[in-house]
């Protein structure tokens, strides 16, 4: 039995989610997985590509598509991928939901669990795919598609595993009425509310795909994964080794389908209009979020844009701070949904160990700082890695003429191994209080706004409100004072915003870690779920209670 | 400490809550709070009528409104309650809610279950208010509004109680880096939502608002209890014993607010739409309900209207079954959201251990023993209770004209010992499969309907269907066959209603008890909420994790 096999990962991951210490199943360096790992990845990764994806197990397909560049070296993947008619995925999904709904939660797990390692088998695959679809680093796209993403699948199975087991499923229950009883027999059933659809995005196309995944196949439900059209390819890997695995072991593989579209015909509002569909898992734009938000009848997890500020108050080491921001900003040229955007610096300056610095030096520093980073010949390339899109790009580099003062320039870098990559410094603005038109909004990539505040209890207030109004996911603080952080605290959680306090070093604000960080709290408006609290498991399925007389 | 002094009673209730065999903190019996009790009640019930409610410890009332007539005695209770600003009450609830956010939970756990031993002290007077505004009878009054209110009460400040330390509050997170490392230290904090507003009805003004009441207060949430205008004094005394204890033991007494309207200036509308309310909790019509469910930026649960039904196949003793059927469709003449409204009986009869009873001559004997019931001397009135309202008195007697045949009329019943009550036997109509106009709708009050079947499988389609449409808090189902059972349970659940099987005896459909029960499961139109589940709870509040560096 699968569920025997796998057991103490399972248990693992269950006492890891609730202690919250440090867990993960799935070491994060990529040496762990032998010498010869990389390059094999390589080799295979370039034997997908210019071909039809024929690694799924599903059938029917009424035609193929595939429109993935590579930000590196801007050529054409040339994968296609099956298209199905949205009729025909539901009905396959709710065909395969109905034996599913009936297996025991442990042994779901245990299956599962199965396909997390089977999908190990192709991380560096994936992390090839990634790399050619998201424009992240190499490293980046190894850790957050491959044993990140596990890990976190493997957080959702074990809080399903935890929670749907919560209640006995049989019981007598037996009511005293004086020197007599009643006797009930009672069950109790999580029954599922599915199918379900995870609509991924083009940036974190498997990390922000599998927790919504194996959230809905541990609570039963079939799901169909949309991902964007411009990244299908490291979650087509993915969901192939899932189907090959369920398939392996006597599971329907239509499970798990691959549910591709091509700009031409989005299908990502067909399909979650479906009156069938029930669940929707979705990472994008606040636009579409907000409309799926509202659909009736639908059970919605969502993460959309949101403005992540850092408040600078005061430090011991200014040069170790700025040089965590340099890096917090230029990673992944601020694509990622956890990157600081707003920096709220007083007029006054900075206090440090050795004086006050004043604040126009802070900003100079940050600057130095960023241009030292991004011009490194060894870190440069691999901290910035490539933009996804055009659009993302001229953004960026237009982001000069948006107003304030222009402190950096998002000019072209080179990257040396792949002269064509889609590659600029972070454009870097000093605005001022007055300026919200310019901060209030998420500018995805690598821009950065330093605001000038008259004072901390300013900043606060700025950071409160922008979170409040246009969602946060992550807030940064630097302070010594300890009133000042217990202030900065209260207030950003008053709004659902974690405060990452003080980060030096080999640590980021723009990391989660799974077992232990919720992603994104739900609170605010920056997305109403988390990866992985009990309502991104509890919502998916009912507790419904049968009772019968017993003789 | 109240922790300390309750913990014994708090830690049964975790216990109970995960073990879902029979638990009851607070006997169901009048007899287990003494002799004299029952007489006391009488007097302080007496002693409040034809006043001002001046128990509140509410301040700043901008007039007086009382508007209850008694459904026993047609008479107009004449009391009134103070009637606030609508902003007035949020600016308390936020003031109130403030510090309360800092109350560790396990002490919140403590002083709301001393607030339950206050609330005990009022049980009669409590049920004498709730007979003479919901026209329950005097045993339902007591045990709905009392005992039973009070141990889903605990319910969920016991559920609170578990999923708020579900995480520690604070711990190191260590993370190894090759031969050194990364210590972070983290807290985890479940930031309230709140301020939280619960509706209330006239039929269950207690038993349907103190869950919210509490999961609110547990998660620490302030909360605003807006009574039904026709049924206000129960709450009002469980209000103000919330009230007298919060502040005896140095607490804001506006952390539970009452706020009384009147049919001439409803305020519920207000009230819910107010910026500050974020939490909704609500008991009432399906319209009403619907509304609120879409407003945005809210956490809204509901308990609107269903359609429950009780599917016939075969049984072993009919006149037990039928016994136990009119009972339950008698009980508080109907006004019971678990009621069953909608019998389905296939049209060759049912199976019994005495051979095959035809249709015609169920539905004889299940008139026969509703006519027996409802005017028994000793049974009749103190099963049918009274009618709360005139509209519904008038549906239930204009039911005859909706179409069908009709089996029995709703002819005035009389009480003898109140002369003026307003009852009426219940209303029993034959009609057909096809006649889904008439058994569509929730017919609240003393109105069932038999519908003719062609088989059981005929009979789960429609009730299956009703549920899913319309919405089911239960179903009763009665069958000898094994796999008759199975099909039943599997389709209904299917649509997230619960079936009771075979109940004959003291055990009715009617009834679902605290810690082992759900109520609504909260799938099916029938309502979005369910007492108590997690999502009851996690929903409230928001888990926020900050970090910092650990040097």
């Amino acid at each position: 039995m699968l569920v025997n096999k796998h057991q103490n990962i399972i248990d693992n991951a269950v006492k890891a989610n609730h202690e919250r210490t440090f867990y993960s199943q799935y070491p994060e360096h990529p040496k762990a997985y032998g010498e010869e790992a990389h390059a094999k990845g390589v080799q295979s990764y370039q034997q997908l590509l210019g071909k039809p994806f024929k690694q799924l197990l599903q059938t029917g397909e009424t035609g193929w598509s595939g429109e993935e560049v590579s930000p590196y070296t801007r050529e054409v993947l040339g994968v296609t991928y099956p298209v199905f008619a949205i009729g025909d995925l539901l009905k396959k999904a709710t065909e395969a939901g109905k034996s599913w709904a009936k297996v025991p939660v442990a042994e779901r797990a245990g299956i599962l669990t199965e396909t997390l390692e089977r999908i190990k088998d192709y991380f560096f695959d994936i992390a090839n795919a990634t790399m050619h679809t998201t424009g992240q680093s190499f490293m980046m796209s190894f850790q957050a598609s491959g044993p990140h993403a596990n890990d976190r699948a493997l957080e959702a199975v074990a809080t399903g595993y935890h929670e749907l087991q919560r209640y006995p499923p049989t019981l007598t229950w037996e009511k005293p009425m004086g020197k007599t009883s009643i006797k009930l027999y009672k069950t109790f059933k999580p029954i599922p509310k599915g199918p379900g659809v995870v609509i991924g995005c083009s940036t974190f196309p498997v990390w922000n795909t599998l927790p919504g995944v194996y959230a809905d196949l541990i609570t039963g439900n079939p799901v169909i994964v949309k991902p964007h059209p411009k990244a299908v390819l490291p979650i087509a890997i993915a969901v192939s080794a899932i189907q090959q695995s369920l398939q392996d072991n006597g599971y329907d593989p239509n499970l798990c389908q691959l549910a591709a579209d091509s700009s031409d015909h989005l299908i990502a509002k067909e399909l979650c209009g479906h009156p069938d569909v029930k669940l929707i898992d979705y990472t994008g734009g606040s636009a579409f979020g907000n409309y799926v938000e509202s659909l009736p009848g639908k059970t919605v997890f969502t993460e959309k844009a949101g403005v992540n500020s850092v408040i600078l108050d005061s430090v011991t080491d200014l040069d170790a701070v700025i040089q965590n921001l340099a890096f917090s900003v230029s990673l992944y040229s601020g694509q990622m949904c956890t990157a600081p955007q707003n920096f709220f610096i007083p007029e006054q300056g900075i206090k440090t160990a050795n004086g006050q610095v004043p604040f126009n030096d802070v900003v100079q520093k940050f600057k130095e700082a960023v241009v030292g980073l991004v011009n490194h010949p060894k870190m440069g390339a691999g901290t910035l890695g490539a933009i996804q899109n055009d659009s993302t790009l001229t953004r960026a580099q237009e982001a000069r003429h948006l107003g304030g003062k222009v402190i950096l320039e998002g000019t072209p870098v080179v990257n040396e191994e792949f002269s064509n990559a889609r590659v600029c410094a972070p454009t870097i603005l000093e605005v001022t209080s007055a300026d919200t038109a310019i901060y209030e909004k998420e500018l995805f990539g690598p821009v950065i706004l330093i605001i000038k505040t008259r004072d901390t209890a300013h900043s606060i207030q700025l950071a409160k409100q922008m979170a409040s109004k246009y969602g946060a996911i992550t807030c940064g603080a630097y302070t010594t004072d300890p009133s000042a952080k217990e202030k900065i605290a209260e207030e950003m959680n008053s709004v659902f915003t974690p405060v990452s306090f003080n980060l030096t070093g080999f640590i980021w604000v723009n990391q989660h870690a799974a077992f232990s960080d919720f992603h994104v709290t739900g609170g605010n408006p920056a997305g109403n779920a988390s990866f992985t609290n009990q309502e991104f498991i509890v919502k998916r399925f009912v507790w419904v209670g049968n009772r019968e007389l017993a003789e």
